[in-house]
């Protein structure tokens, strides 16, 4: 096997130029985030602190029990709900697949500076809460709101504007059944990096729409605009043009990379002779009908065996036998969903590095 | 505020030579294993999937119910021990302050190639367990046997070797009366990246030392001299050459970055005025004895507060007021130990970048 053991990068007086900043800047927020080892996927329902993270600023420390969601803006009645309130309300639990949009963007070449994420910005929690509907149903929303604003209590500078974390949904995405206001994760209060006490829930959507910490629900007479809304979170060929929101999940589908790892560059060794490959699939708001694997840099493909979705708004599980002969091979899987698309082989590049899909390929070596 | 908008790296074609090759491989291991972000230092007890994490190789898929603890070797009584009979012997439960050996590696220059961790690689868990102690003791280790082994479920290559993880501490060592073999974090079962369903836990020591996903405990009669004794987790000037082991934790005190941050650099923006700087400190074996923060690059220092430690194997709060003037800061806190040391201000460099103490400097800008 061939192993790249622990190089170092040259002495002090080299010049990287700008690259060794922004590596820099991707460590720090890579130490900071989490992405969940992809042997994750084995459990129908990723541990809690297994499951992805992505924080835009610091996790904030909020008291639980002072805290009260307000409920405002353009509604005939405002509302102040303390968590106790909030728990007395009908309880659903959901399992949701959860993936951040910046899932793959430093496979992009050229490659986005952001959160470093290749493939493992992902997590399936079980999530407990009262549906939202039924508090902006209490509240009445105005025939005049457009959009609902969710503000989070995390603050700090992102695009040169000084901000507390808020997104918006259309009010018919608020009003969807399947939205929770979330108090628990795995039958557990809330961890302090998920959004303690309190988070929204979106299922099918990318996870920037699930706000955390969540303080207010305002109903707004236009669209949100800010940083969040339009500064980021867009496909766009460049970073000044606000080309398209970015909303549902892609459809994706990812293998447990088989057999063991190399420390250093993760490259598999898997002994030669029959084995099952396993992974996850999901599509957002579609179904996945199909995952695909490759042993031939796509030459030939084999279907592989899907079983049924954790839950409607979760991954499944596929497995698919490969009878490895020795030699060095590089699988590819890619997934297929009921509005028939099908993950790509080169990359669909944007200039923030969102919604990248690009079909997983993992280096083996069989002896 | 200056800040550095998401750039991104020069398009196909260019050639970053080693590094681009490097930098992907610490992106991959910083997106597996997990740091604490440093705001967490506000908990006592670190929240699970807050405590940082490092896995060399895959989390292993573990039935708590076939598991057999085998200790063997050396001793007079071999014994198999099943998870309830772990659970039926004395319980300890210890509040243990862990750290990575490589925690500051990426701080190193020239620096040294592996997970790339800044300073966050720390955390503070209520480890539950029994006294190894207790099991040696009822096995009767032999006077022949120099050191005992731990052997993990998690295997990989490392260093051009297949192996599974394994370390090894001098039978006195062993024996101590606050090593654990644990089986619950906070309360509750071990997550499965924290070793489920059972692990070693070794208050004091690096965490590499607290052996994940325990499987046999073996006394032997030569020091054990496999990879991860002999071929890492070294002070040395070269590769090449063995060096000294790394042991026991060198002194640290960490601050929790005032005011809030730039998404990108993580510079803190803070206002002007009175602010109480607080963080944590820890000194393996040694008691901390005194945390100095300095707001003008070393030339004068302020001392911190010190609180008691959360327990006698974890680390103690500290807190220090400042009267933050409008400018750019460049905040530093350095601990000393009872034994009289004290936290550099120039890197101690080492070919493995292990044991990194250097003191945490903080970017401010006050206005």
């Amino acid at each position: 096997m061939t192993y790249s053991s622990p190089g170092r990068f040259p002495g002090p007086g080299v010049d990287f130029g700008p690259a060794e900043q922004f590596f820099r800047q991707e460590i720090q927020l890579a130490n900071r985030n989490k992405g969940m080892p992809l042997e994750g996927m084995r459990y129908d329902i990723t541990p809690v602190g297994m499951h992805y993270l992505l924080a835009h600023f610091d996790i904030p420390d909020v008291d639980a029990v002072a805290l009260r969601l307000e409920v405002a803006g353009l509604v005939k009645r405002p509302l102040r709900l303390s968590l106790d309130d909030l728990q007395r309300r009908p309880k659903h639990t959901l399992a949701v697949t959860m993936e951040c949009a910046g899932n793959g963007r430093a496979l992009m070449d050229p490659r986005p500076i952001s959160q470093p994420w290749h493939v493992e910005a992902i997590g399936t929690a079980e999530w407990g809460g009262t549906p939202l509907r039924g508090v902006l149903d209490e509240a009445g929303v105005s025939e005049t709101a457009v959009e609902i604003l969710f503000t989070g209590l995390d603050r700090g500078v992102q695009g040169d504007e000084i901000q507390v974390y808020e997104r918006s949904l259309s009010v018919e995405e608020a009003m969807r059944d399947e939205v929770l206001l979330a108090y628990e994760m795995n039958g557990r209060p809330l961890e302090p990096q998920h959004g303690y006490p309190l988070r929204l829930v979106v299922p099918g959507w990318y996870g920037m729409t699930s706000v955390k910490w969540l303080a207010s629900i305002e109903a707004i007479a236009e669209p949100f605009r800010g940083y969040q809304q339009l500064g980021s979170y867009r496909y766009t060929d460049t970073l000044d043009d606000p080309g398209e929101p970015v909303t549902l999940q892609n459809v994706r589908g990812l293998m447990i990379p088989p057999g063991i790892p190399d420390f250093a560059t993760r490259v598999r060794l898997l002994e030669a002779g029959r084995v099952t490959l396993r992974g996850r699939a999901w599509a957002g708001r579609n179904d996945v009908i199909r995952v695909e694997v490759s042993v031939d840099e796509g030459a030939t493909w084999d279907d592989a065996k899907l079983d049924p979705p954790v839950g409607p708004h979760a991954w499944c599980g596929w497995r698919c036998d490969w009878d490895a002969e020795p030699g060095r091979y590089t699988l590819i899987a890619r997934a297929t969903d009921s509005a028939g698309n099908t993950q790509p082989l080169e990359q669909p590049w944007n200039a923030h590095g969102m919604g990248n899909n690009i079909a997983q390929r993992v280096e083996v070596l069989v002896e």
